[in-house]
C-alpha cells in the first residue's frame, strides 16, 4: 500500500494538509496517511479523519504518536512495536522539512522507499539561487537574477519581482515598482527567509507549467497548463489551485513549444530527480523559453495535470532509486591493528 | 558536555572511527561518543572503549542501541526512556550520512545542536561538481573540470586527475596519463560513485590547506598546512594523516598568499557554513589561487592545525545557528472552514 506523508514544520504546513486531502480524493486506492505535526511528531491518520479541521482543531493529538525507525514507521504499545506496512511513501510535505532535504534524508537514512527527489535534488530545487546553478549545469536557460543584500540598494532597475529564496506557494513574492514598495517587500521577504532574490519584471511574459516523471527510460509528461493570469498568484489563490476547486486550463501552444518544454524538463529531471514527480514552471518571453522554478513536491503531486495519474504513480513506486549498498569490512583497521 | 557522532554507512566509516579516536586524544574534556554502525543503529560508546578494534571486532554490538528522538539520543530500558545529555554534537561522520546532509537533516529535524555545516552547505560541498557552483556564487576561482560520461571519450587532453564526485579521503582518485589508465580509473571511480569528474593535471601545482570557523563576526583560522608531497595522497596516507602519526608542516608562504587564502576561505564560509569547522584545500598554480575542495567535516576536525582548538570548539558550540521558529496558527484552514 502507498503512504502519504504530509504536514511538517513549514510555512506551507496547511497547504500540505489540503494537498493530502485533495490527493486522497483523486486516488481510488486505499492509502496510509502519516501526519507530521508542527512539533515534528508523527501520527497515523485514519482515512476518515482526513479533513482540514481535524488538524487545525488539534483533534489528531488524541492519537498516540508513532516512531520512525529502520524500515519505516512503527506504532508503539504495551505489546511492543509494530511496523506500519507501506510499500512507498509520497512525500507531500511542502516547503521546509519536505523540500529542503530533511524527509528525503530521514527516509534514506532509515531505508524507507519514497516518491520524491533525493536529498541533493531537493536542496538544489528548494533554493531559487541553487535552481539557477542546476539549470546552468543542465544547459537550461533561466531568467537573470540578483541576490538582494538586506542593507544595500539593488543594482537592478525597477520594476522587478522579489522572491524569498526558499519558499514555495508564492509566500513573500512581490512585484516591486518603486522604492516604497521595495522597503515593504524586503521586510516581508526577510521575515520568512535569510536569502532574497530579485528578477526583472518581464512585460508580457507567458507562464506554463509542465509536470512529469521518468519510469525506467521513459518520460511521462502531463498536459501543459497555463496558470491563471494575475501579476503573481498569491497564497490564497495557490492554496485553492490544487484543491479541486479550480479549473485546469490546457495551454494553447504550438507543438514546437511543447516539445521544447518537454526537452528542458528532461534535462532538468536528469539532474537527480529520479523517483520524483516534479513540476517545472516555465516563462516564455520574446520567443525564448526560461525555467522559472522547479517544484520538487508539487501540490497534490499535480495529479490534475495527468491523464492516468494513478497508474503512473503506482508504476513509479515500483522503480524507485535505491542507495548504493556499502559493505564495511574493517579492512584498514584490521591491517593497521595487525601491524602493531 | 560535547558529543561526537561518528561511523556511518560510508566508504569512510573506518576513517571516521580513527578520526573520533584521535579527537578524543586531542581534547582534555570528557566527551559523549555516539557510534552509528553500518546498519545505521546508534550506540553510546564508553570513552574507555574508544579503540579501533572495539568496532572492527563488533564488540559494540553487545550494547543496547539508543534512539534518536526529539531533543537528542535516548537510552531505552524497562524503566522507560532517558535522554543522554549533550550540549552539542560534533558531526564527525565522513562521507555519506555525515557529509551528504543526512546527519544535519536528522539533527535539524529533531532539534539537536551540532557543529558542522547545515543541510544545504553539506550537499554543496559533498559534491565536487556543486562545490564549483558554490565557489562561483562566492566569487572564488576553481580549476576547470569536465563531467565524465561513462560511455564517451573525454574532451580534455591527457594527463588529467579523475575524481568520483562525492567521495572524500582520496578514494577513487587517480592521475590519468593515457587511455589504458583511463579505463582502469573510470571503472574504479564508477564503482564508488555515479558521477565522476576530470580536471587538468597542473604541473608544479602547490597544495595548501586552511581550516577555520566563524564565531560571531570573527573568523578563527588555522595555520596554513602544506600537505605531504606525492602525486595524490592515497587512502592509507590520508588515513594516517590525522591520526597523530604524521608531522604537520606549516607552509612557508608569503603574508600576501596567506591573506588571499583567508579571504577566499571567508567568502566560501559565508555561503552557509555557519556552525561548522571546515577545511578548504587550495591549489596555487602560476601565481593564481584556486579552491580545490571543501572538507565540510575534516578528519578529527583538523584540530592539529589550530593553536587553541579546545577553546575554539567550546566557544563555537555556544554560538550555533538555530532553525527559524515557524508558528502554525491554521489561519488559512480556519478562514476556509468558516466560509463553508
Amino acid at each position: 500500500m502507498l503512504g502519504v506523508i504530509f504536514g511538517g514544520s513549514s510555512y506551507e504546513h496547511e497547504i500540505s494538509i489540503v494537498s493530502a486531502i485533495a490527493l486522497k480524493k483523486a486516488l481510488k486506492q486505499k492509502l496510509v496517511f502519516i501526519f507530521c505535526d508542527s512539533a515534528r511528531a508523527f501520527y497515523q491518520i485514519d482515512e476518515n479523519s482526513m479533513r482540514a479541521t481535524y488538524f487545525s482543531k488539534g483533534e489528531y493529538k488524541k492519537l498516540k504518536s508513532i516512531a520512525l525507525k529502520n524500515g519505516g514507521f512503527y506504532t508503539q504499545s504495551a505489546f511492543g512495536s509494530k511496523k506500519i506496512e507501506v510499500s512507498a511513501f509520497i512525500n507531500l510535505i511542502h516547503g521546509r522539512d519536505g523540500e529542503d532535504g530533511k524527509i528525503p534524508a530521514l527516509f534514506d537514512f532509515y531505508d524507507v522507499a519514497y516518491i520524491g527527489p533525493r536529498i541533493e535534488a531537493s536542496v538544489m530545487s528548494y533554493s531559487k539561487i541553487l535552481t539557477k546553478n542546476l539549470a546552468q549545469n543542465a544547459g537550461v536557460k533561466v531568467v537573470e537574477f540578483e541576490k538582494l543584500d538586506r542593507n544595500l540598494a539593488p543594482k537592478m532597475a525597477f520594476p522587478f519581482i522579489l522572491k524569498p529564496a526558499h519558499l514555495g506557494s508564492s509566500i513573500g513574492i512581490a512585484t516591486v515598482k518603486n522604492q516604497n514598495e521595495l522597503e515593504f517587500a524586503k521586510d516581508t521577504a526577510f521575515e520568512f527567509d535569510d536569502e532574497v532574490i530579485i528578477e526583472p519584471f518581464l512585460e508580457g511574459v507567458k507562464e506554463y507549467n509542465l509536470a512529469g516523471c521518468k519510469i525506467g527510460d521513459k518520460f511521462h509528461f502531463s498536459i501543459v497548463e497555463e496558470p491563471k493570469k494575475g501579476e503573481v498568484l498569491d497564497f490564497d489563490q495557490k492554496y485553492l489551485s490544487f484543491s479541486g476547486n479550480s479549473e485546469i486550463k490546457e495551454a494553447q501552444i504550438s507543438a514546437d513549444l511543447k516539445a521544447k518544454m518537454q526537452e528542458m524538463f528532461a534535462k532538468i529531471y536528469d539532474c537527480g530527480f529520479a523517483g520524483a514527480v516534479i513540476r517545472c514552471d516555465f516563462f516564455v518571453h520574446e520567443n525564448e523559453v526560461y525555467l522559472n522554478e522547479i517544484n520538487p513536491n508539487p501540490g497534490s503531486l499535480a495529479y490534475y495535470l495527468f491523464d492516468d495519474f494513478e497508474n503512473m504513480v503506482n508504476s513509479l513506486s515500483k522503480s524507485l532509486p535505491k542507495e548504493r549498498k556499502i559493505d564495511i569490512k574493517y579492512k584498514y583497521i584490521n591491517s593497521i591493528s595487525s601491524n602493531k
